[in-house]
């Protein structure tokens, strides 16, 4: 274990390598090209993080992040509000957005029912998205999420809550994106594609269940 | 260009990215990840290295940075003071001292003589150098600096200097540390070996110069 010769070098030298990826050789690299930077730009480094955490907001339709009340997404009047496309993540929203192809709306359920990580559909903007639905302006669902296990548990676990509600009809990406493939990595091509050639879900259920 | 759904977002991922070996892509990883971490997680992350950089200190002796005005090596009676180690930065402070093999004090330059980076002699802690040596009680001065061509350059700049004071024995570390290393990436093993075998610096000069 490596001796640090004050007690402030050291803190920040462990805040750094707390960050996901980062060692501790990266870390105290990161801290002594702090010590190089002027004040300013280091207070502007902190204060950004920390205003991020502290003063974020979710969109309260689409739980979109955003700096208001409503994202810009769900307040352009121009996009398709009978449109709705399901993701995990923010992330997510943005790669589709990369795409350009794409010109409805979305709803971020902030992650996938996962048994193993404890996180069932409770814990996910699911009510939220059956509201959506219901109040009937809906007229299409495309379920954008990772094809993995957990993804797929989610993808039927929705279909089963809205396939009833308003005849709405329930789509999801088209195959392209590989099994197993994360949405956020895939290219924008290939995303692009398999958005404009969705499927829809009730076809790809009879494979999987 | 990716378009960002917040402007605190945009400008968190802008301060990531601007750390060094930290690319986009990484930043907006770091960026989700402070997202999930509690505020208080985060209020420590971005005020510890806001502290470091208003709060540091450096030793009023060696330069070493240190909390206090004078650092723990300086302070600690039980080290050879008639011996100094002149060094770039605190990383190679931080190196030796792992070693375990040097029990003297440190000097730290800040840095070494490069005319292309605009360095010169003034910008580094060379005049409190030479003071620390003509005061006295200093019996030899180990050079530890990177074995490049910037490093040779400082190191004879360094022993023209002050070769005539005092009849201070000028050392440098033995060969073992490799032409083209830095130091602060060498293994324990090796820096340890090259301190404890460290060289008469004149018998250098002849090679180089
Ligand atoms: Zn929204
Ligand atoms: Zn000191």
């Amino acid at each position: 274990m490596e001796k640090y010769p004050s007690f402030l070098l050291e803190n920040a030298i462990n805040e750094f390598a707390k960050l996901p990826g980062i060692g501790r050789k990266t870390a105290l690299r990161l801290v002594f090209h702090s010590l190089k930077r002027t004040t300013k730009e280091v207070e502007n480094f902190g204060r950004a993080i920390i205003a991020l955490r502290n003063e974020i907001n979710y969109c309260k339709v689409c739980y979109n992040i955003c700096d208001n009340e409503i994202c810009d997404i769900c307040s352009n009047t121009s996009r398709d509000i009978s449109l709705i496309c399901v993701v995990e993540n923010i992330k997510e929203v943005m790669a589709i957005e990369n795409t350009k192809q794409f010109h409805g709306l979305y709803h971020v359920l902030g992650g996938v029912i996962s048994p193993m990580e404890g996180i069932g559909p409770g814990d996910l903007q699911i009510k939220s998205l059956i509201e959506r639905v219901k109040n009937g302006k809906v007229r299409e669902i495309i379920l954008a999420l990772s094809t993995t296990m957990e993804g797929d548990t989610t993808n039927f676990y929705i279909y089963r809550k809205i396939s009833n509600i308003n005849s709405v009809k329930i789509s999801t990406l088209a195959r392209g994106v590989s099994i197993g493939d994360e949405i956020e990595y895939t290219d924008e091509i290939t995303l692009g594609k398999s958005i404009l050639n969705r499927i829809d879900f009730s076809k790809t259920i009879v494979l999987q269940h």
